[in-house]
């Protein structure tokens, strides 16, 4: 899969312009994309960075690490994915770096997502759906999730986010409508960003392999 | 007005059965019910409470303060408001306690609202709406603020939330549709909550005065 996951990750660098605040995610297909930023370090002003875990990877290239609030709007972001479907739409936050992710892809022109082969589903919801909750909600939202969905959440016990908060799994979905449940689940006082991008899905996914597949 | 926030905290009193866990808003109206709930303090199981601030003065009283995780559902949750309509509804967030008031309001069966007369409203609006937003995602978030609403975002600088978080005040709302606009805002990446109680208002509204009234 890391040969997968390196082709996609060069792939997406034919997108990054000249001059670019480029949006990056997180996770282990986004290190190859940061791996693969760095030889372009010189004709981009920057990155605006997911994670805490990103941002040390990018500087560590010398990439230029910026404030969304500063940079305004962007042209473009490169992030991974647990799980995409056919409509482009996705699951995130295996890493628990989901709300990050979703601010920044809703403020790019262009969602560049970088996947394996086997991150490819017919239907969301075979990989547990990340919800990350305000701690003092854990159990409401616990309670609220079984009452909505067809899913059992799991505490990710130990998990603290960049953010503070914590995160739920969601087991046993099959999201057949996921604009839907990201609306209800948005609903939900004490869920601070739900781990589907359907609303806002992908513009662009790329598939690694030889060569890879642009979707 | 301090005369009328102290009747409203009083005739709430009469929510409190014996054996409760009370669940505890924030504010100078809230503060009144907490210098009353003391009465009560050996005739309940404790409190749970939405702020720093409200912990303070339960703990000061000698009153217990549970964590809601360990609880489970409230019976009864008393609370002021920044503004109330005549169907029960609510902004609220003035005190920037929203996220954990909303919570709580969620979690329990009884929402008693305390206000003064000067909190009732036709249409809200005429108080800056707040919304509580991650850090990063300020500028995005009043950008489609101006986008989705008539309203004029505000950020309440220095101000950081008990979750760590920035607060925006809209300003020049008249707020016409409180649960779609309460739907439309969660959707929002960044958005942790919105200081509208409208897809959950009050179940009562107790506007205080010789005698309260009781809505």
């Amino acid at each position: 899969m890391s040969e997968a996951k390196r082709l996609a990750a060069e792939k997406a660098l034919e997108y990054v312009e000249d001059g670019m605040i480029v949006g990056v995610g997180t996770g282990s297909t986004v290190a190859y994309f940061i791996d693969g930023l760095a030889r372009f370090k010189h004709r981009i002003q920057g990155a605006v960075s997911s994670s805490d875990q990103s941002t040390a990877r990018l500087r560590g290239h010398g990439i230029d690490v910026l404030d969304l609030n500063a940079t305004g709007p962007l042209a473009l972001y490169v992030d991974g994915a647990d799980e995409c479907d056919p409509h482009k739409r996705l699951i995130k936050g295996g890493g628990a770096a989901l709300t990050r992710e979703k601010i920044i892809a809703e403020a790019s022109a262009k969602f560049v997502c970088i996947v394996d082969p086997s991150k490819q589903v017919g239907v969301l919801g075979r990989f547990p759906l990340p919800v990350e909750v305000v701690p003092m909600a854990r159990s409401l939202v616990a309670r609220e999730i079984v009452r909505l969905t067809a899913g059992q959440p799991v505490w990710r016990d130990g998990v603290v986010t960049d953010n503070g908060n914590w995160i739920l799994d969601v087991h046993g979905l099959a999201i057949v409508d996921p604009v839907g449940m990201e609306r209800d689940l948005n609903q939900i006082p004490g869920v601070v960003s739900v781990g589907l991008f359907a609303r806002r899905p992908a513009d662009v996914v790329i598939v690694g392999g030889e060569p890879p597949a642009v979707l």
